[in-house]
């Protein structure tokens, strides 16, 4: 019997999901564990983990486990000292890049044509204009040349803006995705003349808080950052202070870190920031598309074939 | 001596955009009216007046016009019984068609990644998700294919959008700009599969509330309605009993006709729709970009070379 333990985040398996499951071989064995409890009851049987929710409790209580299907694009928040000892097969999901993408040149489109100051005039009952509009970016920056950084980067191509790709790694792919690939060396000195920059990131010890505030300042005074990354890779205290000094023409923000816990944070108040949360992978056909993809690889698993997207685990525990 | 009379709309003109008109050549006279009594004092010795704020007015008092630049891409509003008489040359100003198709494409995005939602959710303090995406556009529909039009069409086939344009007048150049030109005969039976409508027409007596109830239930519920034309165009009234109903995916209005004028007019707080008050030309390169053109106008005029732009009045009477 080949027991998989469902553990999905924004939304349970649809029912036909689970028959389609079930029914890729007669002796798999289902298990949709909607609380913590139920998952580490089923841990001890379990080879296929399908999601990652309560992976951290879970995985302690794991005899037999091979394989973590992640839901997530970035899963570097998944590494722990009981994931490095087990050393499952780990695979993520970066099917949303596109989607991503979408939402994150949204978000910059919003940002210069002041769609927020627009919507708080309309919440006020108010017909105000002019508002103060950014001018039109001419040169990007984006940091991460992953799925996601070159899915921006073709967006922002077919508009005609020059793009500045930041990634360690030179891949051929990532060369030929942007106008100039810069590294972790040298990418702080083209900040000055980046008049977009967009992070799509996952989040190292090396790229925590690497948007700090001097980076921020070597920003024009026009420019816009949006971060749909990881929230620990921008410094949003510094990047709130920026903004409340009158520096950059705005910002905004998919992801933060830490949350805001309470209405009072001053973080939501902050000046030309626009905060949405956490939504850049929404999108109607969403969890159709997620099931279809884990789908594949549950039947790539069973025939013996290399799983899409496969992570290594010892590189990300550098 | 020939007279200059500047009534612009927005921004007055600059000093050094006077001084260049001054410099064209040794007896030119610039008087700039930022009143109507001012214009209507210069009316009677003015050969070209630059902009129309005032022009209804100032119209009636003139005796030796010869030419009209209009600010305004689309000049149907400048019709009158004394511009029909008089018949100056009338020129109009296109040339931020670009920009204005940007303004269009990000309230398209904008509404459908919820960008309302989640401003109104920061303004109350509240990390809220998931909102409820609409699905990536797959058919567009554009209703008027001139500049603006081609210029909004250009962007979503970037996008993987398939366009549908509707003009009355089959150019050529219309027609390379979509998938599909329609024509007023046919549009309507083309609803039913559009995801996103933009309005670019004119509002001329056959434009008119053209997009009326029975336009707006023929689009699928997820539909997005998108109008940087003309308010008249589309009946408001119609627009918001089915967004009140639950129709439509959302809407989003640059231009609405009348503007509404109290803080409790019901439009501003109808569910699913945006409002930008009339800003889809705003952008921080606008005025000297204008300023630009219209000397160069100035400069075929006195050159005695053809002027861009020009409208048939008596066209636009019919």
């Amino acid at each position: 019997m080949l027991k998989l333990l469902v553990i999905y985040s924004n939304q349970p398996p649809s029912q036909e999901h689970v028959r389609r499951l079930m029914a890729l071989r007669e002796d798999i064995q289902v298990v949709v564990a909607d609380s913590e409890a139920t998952a580490i009851r089923h841990a001890p049987d379990t080879e296929v983990i399908l999601g990652h929710r309560y992976l951290h409790q879970t995985l302690p209580h794991t005899r037999c486990l091979r394989w973590v299907q992640s839901t997530a694009a970035g899963v570097q928040h998944l590494l722990s000292s009981d994931l490095v000892r087990i050393s499952p097969i780990l695979t993520r999901c970066p099917i949303f890049s596109d989607i991503v993408a979408l939402h994150a040149f949204t978000l910059a489109l919003a940002t210069l044509r002041r769609i927020p100051d627009a919507v708080a005039a309309q919440l006020r009952g108010e017909w105000a204009r002019p508002f103060d509009m950014l001018p039109l970016p001419q040169t990007a920056m984006i940091l991460g040349m992953g799925y996601i950084g070159r899915a921006i980067a073709g967006i922002l191509c077919q508009h005609g803006i020059t793009v500045l790709g930041v990634d360690k790694s030179p891949s051929p792919e990532r060369k030929t995705a942007c106008d100039e690939l810069l590294d972790n060396t040298n990418w702080r000195r083209h900040l000055h003349r980046t008049d977009l920059c967009f992070i799509a990131l996952p989040l190292t010890r090396s790229t925590a808080n690497i948007f700090d505030e001097a980076a921020l300042k070597a920003l024009p005074s026009h420019a816009v950052l949006v971060n749909v990354g990881r929230g620990g890779i921008v410094d949003t205290n510094a990047l709130v202070r920026q903004l409340r000094n009158g520096h950059l023409g705005g910002a905004a923000l998919d992801v933060i870190d830490p949350i805001p816990e309470t209405p009072t944070d001053p973080i939501w108040k902050t000046p030309r920031l626009l905060i949405t949360p956490k939504v850049s992978v929404f999108y109607p056909g969403r969890q159709r598309k997620l099931e279809e993809y884990i789908e594949i690889q549950v039947k790539r698993y069973l025939d013996g074939k290399q799983l899409l997207h496969k992570v290594d685990i010892n590189a990300l525990a550098e």
